[in-house]
């Protein structure tokens, strides 16, 4: 598309071409953020905070972080994120509602997000907290920091660390509440 | 396709396809509206009411309408508006009826916008009214009304304006009724 | 594919291949109907014989027939309509049961018929008579007739004449039964 | 991919190969059939047969034959029996079981199937027989084998004799059990 | 993507895509298995342990392993396990759990894995266990297990021996359970 579009207007986007064709050096690794404004708790935030807490933040790698209506708008722009700002993962922050259609609307949204990764071979981490999951408002703010936390933290590890993922499979982790733990077998 | 389509026959295309190769003039950013004859309310003519009073229209930004039979043809019609009409964001509008079939027939329209946004790695805005959302044909209109326009301002705040999206990240905020407010932690 | 289709065999798509080569005549738009032996109404008769009404039938635009054993069959050759025979639109015509199974069935044609159309670009009107919507034969029957000629028409006015669906935007056209007409806001 | 295969490892696909590009000889048309070990009864067999017993088999036509696990696993298969052994279409059976999730389960096979042939612009029959179509052993077995049987020579007659399709549109035509017959509408 | 990421800077894909060019040597069929931190047994342990038991293990064929966060993660491991990595099938392994919203995601999953076969023509045999398929934890634990692992025997079966699985069509074959036979006609 050959027309000029506002949210690819910052200075970062642009640097990024030029360093594309020049090769001159290295560019950070990018971890994507998208939140929404239908949401209610500010997930972007703490997917952010924690990543700032991680090694190397601003140094080894950095975030690129949008902001759109709903959660039926994060699947494209997660996909803009990896192919015009390249970035290596995206971390997809969400709140379906609790009607019945809320339902069939996060359905069509994680179908979107599956697409997307599966489009661009990039991973995207869904974190959806839905608003039922709690009736307290306290315990349900709680699950939307924890999970948008934990997830934020799993993209991070996907990319610089993966044997933190290898050393924990089949042991039943969670994000937004405790971890279930694994099975035993005797 | 070789073939003449009546709906291409309009002379703007003509001159975008014109446009394209010479680049002699960077052309207006176009934003699709996309609606259709099924609704029972002029979804279309309330998007383009609220794009009309949005800063730069006519100048920066033009708007591009079309209408489908029903709300399942809004996708494929939306994907020609930003392939081949070049639209930068499409705001497509419909109403699914109240009928268990419905919501089927509205799960599906609402899979092909979202396929349609990540073939093209262009926001659509889903703006679906259901029928059943209120009993009173009033409320129901006012519904209609205030969605269509809230999203037609979130289109142009996209291209625009994305801090606006940006600082109300997480804070609840809906289309159609009142918003919800962002959830408090402590 | 190098091997020879029976269904491929006629002598219409030769000649197009070689008009396409030679451009030596603009070929005749061609609309694609394709319905099914599992329904229990001639559908596609009836949308065959609503072209024949329009105007400039036969020789401004022509129509190409298939049929299929059953709906879920409907998206492939919709999409060949499109692809092979060069068909602008496609009126896909069929019947869920009532069972179940059958609603389910009819989703994954009607996802199939989506997605055909978002892979070429081409609308296809999706012209559904479930089996349950009328208890008496004859009733089911008309809305059979009535929603096949209706969708022919829509395709038909979507090549030919966009402004009768502008017209119409947001009035509550109904196919099969009787409109429902527009809500008011006042 | 560079790697080795087992089940490409037999004579006729490296013929093939060969055929394609010296293009001495038209080669034979091959319909695929893909069955699974999930099933409970030998579908494939059943298919098997009906086409043997088509004009012109092993002289026209010839047929080849794989077997996956489960009818999730069809739907790749089914397009590898296309894109890579030049089948121009495919029989699929596959038995879903009776428990709720075998449902979802079926949803996500027919899903595929659809998506191979919009993908590979070639039919897939999908031939699937419910475990509870009916509790009589006997009955679900004749199902199965009649079902097969009627889609295999669908497939055959889809390839080379499309006009026993379009004589039968909308004649409420069935596989598996007795025709339902078209609906009268005087 | 030009940027460094973590999870495939392991010596052997560097190796691979040296060998693709010089094609010195036929390089190792590799089989991909990817499972969860999610999942509450090491299904991931016991899938590579049979592979580890079948003939040519290390030799004629390998076995690639990756762990993510939750089964919605799998489909993109397991597409980048066969573009990047080279595998020639993967075994993907999770444990949806028994709440609602888990068949749901458990459906998006499966959707993904499916998307995921059909765009790279590669095999992915989906192994789900779900958390409610038993209330005791000993014998789900032992479908864990049992299911793990002959699901990883099936991809080694479609690889080197696909003759174990055409004898085996329609004879009612299951994985974790019991088989349930075939059924008799007569």
């Amino acid at each position: 598309m050959e027309v000029p579009v506002g949210k690819k207007n910052d200075k970062k986007s642009k640097k990024d071409k030029k360093s594309k064709k020049s090769r001159e050096h290295v560019p950070l690794v990018r971890i994507g953020v998208v939140d929404t404004m239908f949401a209610r708790y500010d997930m972007g935030q703490a997917a952010r905070d924690e990543l700032a807490a991680c090694a190397g933040y601003g140094d080894t790698f950095t975030v690129i972080a949008r902001t759109v209506p709903g959660f039926k708008d994060l699947a494209v722009a997660a996909k803009n994120l990896i192919e015009k700002d390249g970035c290596s993962i995206v971390v997809a922050l969400g709140m379906p509602g609790s009607a019945p259609i809320d339902k069939q609307c996060a359905h069509e949204a994680a179908q979107g997000l599956m697409l997307a990764q599966l489009l661009t071979s990039t991973p995207i981490l869904e974190v959806f907290v839905h608003e039922d999951e709690s009736d307290d408002p306290k315990i349900l703010a709680s699950v939307f920091e924890n999970r948008s936390r934990k997830h934020a933290r799993n993209a991070y590890w996907m990319l610089f660390e993966p044997e933190q993922l290898r050393r924990r499979a089949g042991q039943g982790v969670r994000q937004g509440f405790d971890d279930a733990g694994p099975l035993t077998f005797r």
